[in-house]
């Protein structure tokens, strides 16, 4: 059986990415090395809408979630997290860890945090310095309102950071036009690689934030994650530690790849692909989780007396088709399908045949056909 | 031309361990991925030499090095760093990140700290908890005693703490058998793997340490390197945070190779190598840096006039031969030939050939073909 991943991250990668992490290891203290270095952080700063250094970690998506924490805040300090899921509540969890007092904008399942609630919290919390956000929400495929956000903060002393992990290269998030503070993402997502890499850039807002934090008596506790080695060393084209640099050397091909479609045009391609996986929703009788869905992932709720754990499995197993489902309180309750990155409509078209093959299974009848020609057409509208 | 790695990490990786990292990218969360896990996870144990769960984090060395630091100290603490190079210094520079005093013993470079050296410190500093040491120094091919430090803390309450990054897989270091109590290393080195993940393993008496700290009311400051999830997660063969999954899969696979020459082998062709490399300083005129050297690496100290690093232009450039040189002070000063993981023997001659070739370029005169024939001798005579 043919297999074909549509999970939310990791999502596949490029023939030529992976074929390129099948060369012989090289050393990284080296000129090509150090060019390579060069272009993809210059390739990144496109993907980023920024002029500032995007620097690259060797580390999960969290883990530059946990150097946007430690080095922008202080055990004491007090932040606003706009939860709408799982991925919103790892801020949560980043503050506590770092004994941060985190102001929680909570919304239920499904919902964006709308910019007015963080307009409240910000004035019923003026001395917070941070405002945690989340570009995609992965765990409910909601996107949430960034450019609001930001039109909010950056004529304010708070510095935005938006988790663009499973957003950035799907949707518009230009940090240096919205002013946006800090984004940071992870390599498995739209930017085609494997896991292993995550990135950040930051605005001069947010490092002289990070710069004074560093000259306190009490400074941010870390070493692995102290984004200033980062950027010294970028300034050479170099890393502060041996990086992954095998995946750093792949991940130019994917970039390169992304930029030569185009932004823009990645972008609507994104748009596209979800406007098919939103349109099948009918004919598979189920409905959308997002009130504002993501462009990276739809999210389908099962049907109520359908398990949906056991539909992730018959996929798999009988169609070799692996989405995601869902996580904490929403496993089994929802279906996850992926459509960014090198995830193309044609797979899209798969998985939401493979779903109307698979849902009668557990007695949810549909009508052959209904969805994927709802797929084809929304595709066709939107070409 | 052809080229050939034989810098100190990353390490070439064996071809089916690069042709799996060039396969489709797969989800995580699953039994297969978590099969792969398990597999891992043991087989780094037997590496290890320890009962305990070897712990995998995406991440630089350093990355683990951060690790134990966190979970073992907080700031006010005071730990004793044992110091014989630049990643000796590691340690002391992780120390002052996270606020904690430390007791440095160093040696001049090309020494190994002695164990009486800590017996000393530990009686002048009785309230130090945490010993940090280096099984093989990388920066000065010295190997420490690390079974005599383990001799001194395992019957005191001090947790010792070993950075095997360079080490491990290439010289025993069994940590149960021992008594040691922290093992942190990378997966660039003798695991035959590109750079990416860490691994760490501690002992119970460090656990008691780790879980006492969580407990305190300025706990250890870390979400992303907090070993407890880790550790928890592993009881379900699952991974806290998004791991590299394509580089855990492939390190299986190196693992299988390790562990199918068998770990005395392996630590015997490690020694033979060695051997042969110091056997060929005197044909090139050269001296050792290292008094008790790794069998990891040799370190010669160029003759005096020459310009180090020219000789490594000259290696890679006329002969493909990638060579490391001295770092910090010791730039330009010696010459670091590698010779663990899956360069062999054959790789560690063609280096010394081309060293004889080089070195007349630079006015150093060597008799051609005497330094190849005391590698060739002393290789065969450790057969």
């Amino acid at each position: 059986m043919k297999p074909r991943l549509l999970c939310p991250g990791p999502t596949p990668a490029p023939e030529e990415t992976l074929l390129e992490l099948a060369r012989p290891v090289t050393f990284h203290r080296s000129a090509q090395f150090r060019a390579v270095v060069k272009e993809v952080t210059e390739d990144l700063g496109k993907v980023f809408g920024t002029k500032q250094p995007v620097m690259t970690i060797t580390a999960s998506g969290t883990g530059a979630m946990e150097a946007a924490t430690s080095n922008l805040l202080v055990p004491g300090g007090k932040a606003i997290c706009l939860i709408s899921g799982r991925w919103g509540e790892r801020w949560r969890g980043l503050c506590k860890a770092f004994g941060v007092t985190a102001i929680e904008i909570t919304v239920p399942y499904g919902e964006a945090v709308p910019p007015s609630a963080l307009e409240k919290a910000l004035a019923e919390h003026p001395d917070a310095t941070v405002v945690f956000s989340t570009l995609s929400e992965t765990a409910t495929g909601v996107v949430n309102d960034i450019q609001g956000y930001a039109a909010i903060t950056r004529n304010r002393p708070q510095v935005l950071v938006v988790d663009g992990i499973s957003g950035l290269g799907v949707m518009p998030c230009p940090m240096d036009e919205w002013g946006v503070d800090v984004v940071v993402t992870g390599s498995q997502k739209a930017l085609m690689l494997p896991p292993g890499l995550a990135f950040i850039a930051l605005s001069e807002k947010a490092w002289k934030v990070v710069e004074a934090n560093y000259a306190l008596p009490n400074p941010p506790r870390t070493f692995y994650f102290d984004l200033r080695k980062y950027r010294d060393n970028l300034k050479g084209n170099d890393t502060p530690f041996t990086p992954a640099n095998t995946l750093v050397k792949a991940l130019r091909l994917s970039l390169k790849r992304l930029l030569e479609e185009g932004l823009e045009n990645c972008y609507r391609r994104h748009a596209r692909m979800a406007a098919a996986a939103r349109a099948a929703a009918q004919g598979l009788g189920m409905e959308l989780l997002a009130k504002t869905p993501s462009n990276g992932l739809t999210v389908f709720k099962v049907p109520a007396g359908v398990d949906g754990q056991a539909i992730l499995g018959v996929l798999e197993k009988e169609h070799g088709i692996r989405i995601a489902g869902g996580q904490d309180v929403l496993k089994g309750k929802i279906l996850r399908l992926a459509h960014m990155g090198y995830i193309d409509f044609f797979e899209v078209l798969a998985a939401v045949s493979a779903l109307e093959l698979a849902l009668p299974k557990f007695g949810h009848a549909v009508t052959p056909g209904e969805a994927v020609a709802a797929c084809q057409k929304a595709y066709t509208a939107t070409a």
